[in-house]
Formats: C-alpha cells, structure tokens, sequence
C-alpha cells in the first residue's frame, strides 16, 4: 500500500526523534501510520503538460502566454475558460476552531485543510488550496479573501469558530461574485437535513409536525436551525450550555432564520433541555459528548430520532443509542448511518463551479440536501440507512447536479455546461 | 502529443465563438494551439495517495489528522515535516506589471501565474500556487501576504511595478521568517550576472575593471545594479529614459546599493546614453527594444559585450547585436546566449526550501549566480555559449546546492538535509 511504503521512506530519511521508533518495535502504531502519512503534506501541485521542448515553452508561459493574459484582460470572463479559475477553491481558515480541538492557529490547521483539499479533488475533480490565515480579526479575514478572489472560483471558510464566522461569510457572500461557503455551518446542515428527511419517512412523521431540538448553538448548530426553517420545520428548540435559549412561532422564527443569533436568549433561558427534550421527535446534538442518558431519550415522543453528532464522543454513546432510539446517527464510521459532511461539500462545490454561480443560495443548500436523501432508495431506506457511504459514486455526481441546476433555475448561474 | 489531444477534445467541447474555426480551415494556428493548451488552466492540485477506505480516510482527515494538528499546535517547526510548507511556495502579484504588457490587473495575470508554477514543479519539484490580489496598495499587499504565510514555505512575488516592488519586497522580507523573493528583480539579476561572469572570461576583463551601462532602471535593472555592485563591480553607469540619472565613485555606490532608487537624479540627468556609452565595456539593457544603432556600439570598448533584454524587441535587433558585438546576448529563445530567468528562480527557491532558509540574503544570490556560471566549462565557454540552456537538468541541483550550502553559511538556514 502506497503509504506503507512511504512509511519505510520516511522511517530511512527523518531525523525527527519524535518519529524514531524503540529498538525492539516491531510496527508501526496507527498514530505513527498517521504521522507517517503527513510527512510532507498530503497535496501537491502538478502541470496539466509536460514543458520539454522550447515550442511548449514558449507555448505555455512567455511569449504565447502573453496572449491568453491579454485576451483576459480585454474579457475577464475568460479568466472561467483560460485559467483554472473556474475550477479552484480557496479552503480558508484562521485555525481559530481547527476540528473539535479548538484555537491552535493557521499552521496547525494546515493538516486539516490539505486533507480536505485531498477530498475536493478525489471526489470532485476541484483545485482545492489551503490558505491559512495568522489573523482572527474579521476584517481581515473579510479583506484579504476579497483580495485573493481573482485567483478562485469558489471559496470554502472552514474552522473559523462562531460567531465571527457568521458576519465572516455574509460580508464575503455579499462581496464576491464567486460562490463562498462556510462548510462547517452549511455542509453539515445539508447532511443532517438530508438525513433527517429519511429518517421521517421511516418513522412516518412529516418534517412541519415534528419537534425538533438541536443541541448546540455554534456555527453548525445555528445553520441547522436555519436550513430546518427554510425546509419547512415549524417546531424548533435551540438548546445550549444554559438550556432551552431558542424559540418562537413557526412563521417568526422561519422569518428571523437569517438572524437565529440575535435571537437566542443567553442570559434568560426559557427551560433545561430535559424540558425541551420532553415530547419532541427529534434530538440534533452538535454540541458535546455525553450530554444525554437514556432517560432523556425517554421523555421524548415515540420513535425517537437522535443524531448525535460530537466529536469524538457522541451526545449519546451508541449502546443506549441503538436501543433506545428508532434511529440514531453519529459522526462516527465505525456505526450506521455516519452523517459526514464528506456528502456535503465536493458535491456542493461541484455544482456551484459547474453553473458558475455567482453564490450559494438556499435553494441550493435544499436542492443538494434533497438530491442526497433521494439516493437512498425506498426499498433499502430503514432505522440504519438513512444516509448514503460518503464513498459512494452515485453522491457527487446527484448532489451536484441537483445544485447546479438550482443555481440556474434561481438566477445566480452563468454557466450550463460543464 | 498531449496538447494536441486536449486541442481535440476542447474543439469538442467549447461553446464559445471565440475557438470556433471557419469551415475549412484545416489546422490550428499557433495562437489557437496557445489558447488551447491554456483551456480550463494550466495545474492542478492532486492529493499524494489515493483515499479508497474509511480506515485511509480516518488516517487523512478525521480523526486521524487532529493528532497532527495537536503536534503541530504544541511545535510550529513541525509544520515543516508534517505538511507541505517546506515545500510550498506562493507566487504573488497584482497584475500591475504583467510580462510587458503593464497593468493588466490580477485575473489576467493568473496565466502568467500559472505556468510559473508549472514551472516551479516541473524543474525544482516544488508546490507553487498563484495568488493573484486585487489590490495595488503596498500596505494591503504586506499586510495580505504576511497573513497568507503560515501556510507557504516561501513567497515568489511577480510581476508587480517598480517602485512599490522595493518596498513590498522589503518589508516582506524583515516581517516573514521565510525566503520572500521578487523574481523580477533578482531572478533576473542572478542570470545576468551569472552570464556577465562569463562573457568576461571570454573577453578577458575584471568585473571591477570595466565599465557597464545599464538602461532601464525598473525593478530588473535596479536589482542588477546592485548585484553587479555586489559582485563587485565599481564601474556602473545607470540610464533610464532621461539619459544617464545613476553613478558615483565606486565606494559610495557599492555602500549605497540597497537605496539605488534614492540616489537616481531623474531631474538632473548627468548625460546621454550615447555618452555613457563611450568607452563603455558592457551593455545591459532592461528597457524597451530599438534604443541603441550600430553608431551606439562603436562609442563602446573593444569587444564590447551587449545583453539587449527587453521583451519582445531587444534594444539592439540580433543582426546588428551579431555582427557589431563581441558577446551579444538577448532574452529570446531563438538565438543563442537566452538570458532567461528559468535558469534562477527554480533553484533558487530550491536551494532556499532545502535550507529552511529564513530569507534570501546577498550571499545566497551571489552563489547562484557563481554556480550558474560554473556549469559552462572553460572549453565550451565562447561568444555564443555563456550560458546553460533553461533545460539543462544540471542547472536547478547545482544552484540549489550553491544556495542552500551559502545559507548554512550564512547562518540563515533551519535545516541541513533535505
């Protein structure tokens, strides 16, 4: 396998004595398989033609280059066929919420967006590159995206931690006229809603009766809350450290989606969560590991659906899980139903370059959540296949599709063909 | 051939107007094959091993990858073996000065961007990813790239116009504790002097002993000015559009060669062309073609030496250059004697990668160039041979090593193996 065998590289060429092994050990350990895997990075940048003549030369860089800038510059709009513009994403981050582990700054946060820039690539055929940023401040943030834009098709924020990833990516949707998306609030959103939308059918309710709570209010709690709204969810719980912190009538509170932090109410809780939990259908934990026992699953209605989504330690181990619940779902890979936002965003991305939207709208975020529960089919649809493998193929190619058709059907592509 | 296969295939696909071919036009035109070879860009982004099971992917991204983000987190140095900032480098522009074409801003610039970062990974095997700002402003640009750099091992700055190229370069390089080079300039400059070396061996003079013109005090000329100074030359005469506007006593201009542009008396020219020319030993135009005649030459020393460099018409056409000029060298693929950047920015930033160096310093640029120089033998060395070709493989190893030994040297390196 390849990356053994970079192992044994490695192992001949470090001078790290953090990856030296004891005499005496005999193989490696998975978190040395890890640490061998990274050596180097996990990407890399490659010509699409090998320049071996001076013909290509001057074919590919001065003097025939000088040509196709002109020709950009006269029509920049060519910059989407000449350039790899039309396929690239930035993946942006200022490493202020790298994973569940918190502010570890820019560099620690590489690892993570090379990783993700390995998926965009293999599962979507994009130029991902990672740009991590030594700033926190959102003006920053907002400025320097603004100005690297030209080179990008789309940009992707990742770890950037609530709530200045909030105004982080409206200032930025609002500025550019290339896609932008925060993958932690809305790949995650899209993946639950999809998942949730199967997970009804099989226990027979409809998405506008049931009641939901959603554990965690950061930046993927709140963009839950949002798309639930969009998607027509009329009886919604926000719950946080302090308790019940979010609520309203339907029709007010799918109104104010777009503004769910202003609303929530820190300092005057409206309950516990044990009270919220009570009777509701749905429990939606992006919060924290072992926050619920079985004897909250208890107060809920009948057929309880419980995605519990923290890192590494889900909000209800899977042992009660699986008994308690109709259906339970997790982060993990190691159970069923593993909502990952590896459904979410080579796809989205996808579509989006696809159609050259100028945005990511929420049509699109529905589409694609939509096109991701209709993989499933209803003969295989039951309490532990709610949601496709992310390594299925039929994913990418459905989830953009849905959204790229989207972007068109709403006004925001300027593209119809691949 | 690739290229014509991509021909085919985008002649298939395309729907603009703009690649349609008449009927019965029968074959591509060079411009064709260029805008061709060019369709959806130059690069591509491809991860290091290929992700095909959940247990690949918990080693890739998560959970796996938090262990490194932690490593990383608890020792930044580590970033250097655990991802590919030790290999990466951004190459940063404006597009305020694009080849020759002038201010054409940072979309029209990414071509360019491209393929010199085609460039990068065919000869130097390093991740070059282009960064194209829409801003001119010398503070934005800093302040941008200063952020972006975590994530890079070293910053390749191009085509951005002289003046705010010094400063831009400057502050770079005393803020960031990684190599930050403006290729223009010393790119440039390292060739020149590398190939002024040599024609000098030819004609049997001293760098300190002969006289030099250089016309065109732009980012390129000033960066020659002070390399030749370096390298020690005491005779330098600087010309730009007003005449003769740069010199002074030896001493005093080699002390002052890190503020040339101060000492440039724009207003007060001290002299022609045609007068510094006289008695003049070389020639080294960096400006605009058709500036000098034949009568120009005939002011010069015996034998004289003329590199006429500016893009696309030399200062001096190749007729006259050949027959009036002891050693005449332009930067053109076409004649012999190409002054050519290919042969110093890719082993340049190699040789700066493999030392960890923390910026490039006189002494590593002056080693370039000397190992440039050496690659010519004493036996091939002649009027029409005083510089490698741009694919000579020996070229990019020799002057890497050169680099990354001087800044061991120098005391500038992190790192002794690579």
């Amino acid at each position: 396998m390849a990356v053994v065998d970079k192992t044994a590289e490695a192992l001949a060429t470090t001078n790290l004595p953090y990856l030296e092994h004891p005499k005496g050990h005999q193989s490696p350990t998975t978190t040395d398989r890890i640490f061998m895997a990274h050596r180097g990075g996990k990407i890399r940048v490659a010509g699409k033609f090998h320049i071996d003549n001076p013909d290509l030369l001057a074919l590919a860089y001065t003097p025939g280059v000088s040509h196709v800038s002109q020709a950009v510059a006269a029509d920049p709009a060519l910059a989407y066929c000449l350039t790899g513009k039309g396929n690239s994403v930035a993946v942006v981050t200022d490493g202020s919420a790298v994973l569940g582990l918190g502010n570890l700054g820019p560099r620690a946060a590489l690892p993570v967006m090379e990783g993700k820039a390995m998926l965009f690539r293999q599962l979507a055929g994009i130029d991902a590159w990672p740009i991590c940023l030594d700033t926190q401040a959102p003006d920053e943030i907002v400025r320097i995206v603004t100005a690297l834009a030209p080179s990008f098709g789309g940009i992707n924020l990742e770890d950037i931690s609530a709530p200045r990833c909030f105004e982080v990516e409206h200032r930025l949707q609002n500025t550019l006229d290339i896609p932008v998306m925060h993958d932690d609030q809305h790949g995650t959103a899209v993946v639950v809603l999809a998942a949730l939308l199967n997970a009804l059918k099989v226990t027979g309710r409809r998405l506008d009766q049931v009641v939901i709570v959603v554990n965690g209010l950061g930046a993927a709690g709140i963009a839950c809350c949002r798309l639930l709204l969009a998607a027509g969810a009329s009886r919604l719980l926000g719950c946080d450290k302090q308790g019940l912190v979010l609520t309203g009538p339907p029709e007010a509170l799918r109104r104010s989606r777009l503004h769910l932090p202003g609303l929530i109410r820190h300092a005057h809780p409206l309950g516990t969560l044990r009270q919220a939990l009570r009777g509701a259908h749905v429990f939606i934990g992006l919060s924290v590991g072992n926050v619920l026992t079985p004897d909250h699953v208890r107060l809920m209605a009948e057929d309880p659906i419980v995605f519990a989504l923290a890192n590494p330690d889900p909000e209800l181990p899977p042992e009660p899980g699986h008994r308690h619940c109709r259906i339970y779902a997790t982060g993990r890979s190691d159970h069923p139903n593993q909502i990952n936002n590896l459904l979410g965003f080579p796809g989205m991305f996808r579509g989006a370059l696809d159609a050259r939207a100028t945005t990511f709208n929420e049509p699109m975020l529905l589409a694609a959540a939509a096109a991701l529960a209709d993989l499933v089919p209803a003969r295989s649809l039951s309490e532990t296949c709610i949601i496709p493998s992310a390594f299925d193929p039929r994913v990418v190619p459905a989830v953009a599709k849905a959204v790229s058709q989207t972007a068109r059907d709403t006004g925001v592509a300027r593209c119809g063909l691949r």
